[in-house]
């Protein structure tokens, strides 16, 4: 190296050294920095900064990193400390039926069958309203916020009125309006439900917080024309489409009897199958059959715990896993689970495999952890903007406490993630940049009076099924 | 009837009447009396008292009613208003070993093996000591006080340490002193287990709270001698034996090829079972075995989450409820759970058999909720005193608040039991008369000081295996 050249590369040290100064002496502003936690981002190097935080500036994180390093960098409005607590992404919950909640325990311990047709259809028909699904969406979106879960897929009636809610409560949401072949509360017939879902579509399209979906129930509840068109309405629009799919082996035998092939078959037969498609459940799926719903860009939401109560069986989600299907977790309504607690699906996603597959090695809880972050921001096409903790993504944020009783001691964060928390952990809820939850307070929404309605409806509910 | 008959019958009327008056006029004295609650008695006719109350004196439930006539019968030293919530008998975890809560989390989503001996042998023999136990104890009784468990059956080493701290917190136990074949960190030999069990039920019996027993760990881990030995001086005493028994297809395996039999074959051969014989696990055992325990007065403890999570099997649930075994419900360690959570237990227990069993009708909660509490009691032999809120029992209550946003609304408060709580729900735990914990603080431990020993003693853990 020449002297002259040594002089260059002098003036360059210093030019660059002149600028990280200049970074650290004039911090940038974040509307909220959340601090000295352990940082479990969820990115793609499964990175745990051990003393970390994240800037957020309005909607966006604009920097993870040391604790030490984000405070000299960055000046928060609004600072939450979270020293001896664990910061990760939001949980998503890939599949639920939000007003349900109001039906939370209507019906226990029941046969499918009975359980639907004499408690679930009888309460819908004479309960479901835009009032009641107002209600229910509160108390759901109550209760997901006091439990880390920042986006939610739905599927339900009056879809635009949950959407409203949902976006009053400051959740995201994939939110389905039902399309179904039988009379339902908003619509009279499958054509009035597709009329509804693009009105819907319209309303919504672009939100913050809403990506309108359309939600053909099952193949087994809307003959193919619906099927058809439900997925071009969707297809049109570039909204998802969710769908219960290979949930028993009732709906099986269906397929077999009525379409001479499995529900996967037939749908793929369709033309339906494609990117933008979430199956809810995909219990009985081969496979052969996980391997071409990954071709074919479908997402899959495995809901451990409503397949366990209500006797459906085991997704095969090792085989969902080595296939590469973009898989997340769901709770399913709270009528068949009975809460809304994304914990308890990682728990309960870990050991079920564990046993079913008689390897402690199977679903581990860092597997379960990717299933409620980014396999289902995944499974959403949300990939790019929640689920992992990063940089340019939507600031959709939960601090969880590790320092109860039953969580002491702590040797590892992300096991411990999985294996001892409750939704009542979550201290600190915030989406989208805006904090729903801080120190168990909901500032969305009044819990006293959002609890009083449920209780209220409840009284009708009993009431409708003559219990 | 003669008119002199007919004048006796009279007097004998205004004297019951005026005893009955004199009753109400006069309350008795209660120490504590717990009212306003629904109250869910377990006891034989499945009694729940929607506005009820427990009245106690001392040790023992003197009366359990309707607030209204509790409150005017007795006048309670202390009374505590469950206005909103339920009231119910303690939590029986018939399996733990509740010093392994400093374990917790330690070796996560590993084989079998590999989790034994990379991780709890190595840990435990560097690490074992009355100070650790001790340590241990302190916590899994603050956790144990915490989410409602009154009684629990433990299997550790040092056991009088164990009994000692479970004393002190004030929580009823039965504690058995593991007798094992190879040295270990309070006996070289297992005669010296023997001796040091000797003195520990020499120690413990007639304790109003601690049951002492004879542990040997199980079928593979103790020679014929030594279970031998180990049951005869439980009979000598007249205390419990404690024993894992058929928890993994390994341990079949083993006993196949070295008796010939399987594990309740084997142990029956050996004259072991009969009436005081606690099996943990029971997971391979069939349905004529179910039987035979049944026949030979043994009572089983069904431990759903550790069995998923080591991968072990499902118990045959319905079997021992067809048999009429003395069932109970437990969690196991915390190393293999990971916490000592009665509640989830119980939801586990339940889902699992439905979806085992493909039928959600199986396990329904009012039976896993028996499980939990009058099954446990008869499982330890303990029936007439725990297990049931009944006048003449000991007074083992706790108060489950219902009250939370995922708790709202409630249509059936057993089911609501098991599929809604947390053990963090619990408000209050009595032991034996004595209020342990009151509206979440615990009184007869100092939760940070427990805590800060606990993770002082994970550094040790930590270090000893190298982590």
């Amino acid at each position: 190296m020449t002297p002259r050249v040594t002089g260059l590369a002098a003036v360059l040290v210093v030019a660059v050294t002149l600028a990280v100064v200049s970074m650290q002496i004039g911090p940038g502003r974040a509307s909220l920095v959340i601090t000295n936690g352990t940082v479990v981002t969820m990115n793609a190097g499964g990175q745990i900064i051990p003393n970390g935080a994240v800037a957020i500036a309005g909607a966006d994180i604009v920097a993870v990193g040391a604790a030490e390093d984000i405070q000299r960098r960055f000046r928060g409005a609004q600072v939450i400390d979270a020293a001896g607590q664990v910061v990760m992404p939001g949980l998503i919950n890939t599949h639920t039926h939000a007003p349900m909640v109001l039906y939370r325990g209507l019906a226990d311990d029941l046969a499918l069958m009975d359980w639907l047709t004499k408690y679930i259809f009888p309460a819908e028909a004479k309960t479901v309203s835009p009032e009641f699904v107002r209600a229910g969406t509160r108390l759901a979106a109550l209760e997901m916020i006091q439990s880390g879960t920042t986006t939610y897929a739905d599927m339900y009636y009056f879809e635009e009125e949950i959407a409203r809610e949902t976006r009053a409560a400051g959740l995201r949401g994939v939110l389905g309006q039902t399309v179904i072949q039988f009379p339902v509360a908003d619509a009279k017939t499958p054509g009035d439900a597709l009329v509804r879902a693009e009105a819907f579509i319209k309303a919504f399209k672009g939100d913050a917080l809403i990506t309108p979906a359309v939600a053909p129930h099952a193949i087994y509840t809307n003959d193919e024309s619906t099927l058809r068109a439900s997925r071009d309405l969707s297809r049109r629009y570039g909204v998802p489409t969710l769908i219960h799919l290979a949930e028993t082996q009732d709906e099986v035998a269906i397929a077999r009897e009525r379409f001479q092939a499995s529900p996967v078959e037939y749908l793929d037969r369709l033309g339906f199958l494609g990117p933008g498609v979430l199956a809810a459940h995909g219990v009985w799926v081969t496979e052969a059959e996980a391997g071409l719903l990954r071709a074919r860009g479908v997402g899959v939401s495995h809901n451990p715990e409503s397949n366990m109560k209500l006797a459906s069986g085991t997704a095969p989600v090792p085989a969902y896993l080595k296939a590469g299907v973009a898989l997340g977790l769901g709770t399913d309504g709270a009528a068949s689970n009975n809460d809304l607690d994304m914990f308890e699906a990682m728990r309960v996603a870990s050991l079920l495999q564990k046993l079913q597959t008689r390897d402690p090695r199977a679903v581990s809880a860092r597997t379960a952890l990717a299933m409620a972050t980014m396999g289902g921001a995944r499974a959403l096409g949300l990939a790019s903007q929640i689920g992992s903790l990063e940089a340019g993504k939507r600031a959709d944020v939960i601090v969880v406490s590790m320092s109860a009783a039953r969580q002491t001691p702590m040797y590892d964060p992300v096991t411990h993630l999985v294996y001892t928390p409750h939704g009542d952990d979550v201290r600190t809820t915030v989406v989208n940049g805006k904090v729903l939850m801080r120190d168990r307070k909901v500032l969305t929404l009044d819990e006293s009076v959002v609890l009083a309605e449920a209780r209220a409806w409840a009284v009708s509910v009993r009431a409708a099924v003559g219990n």
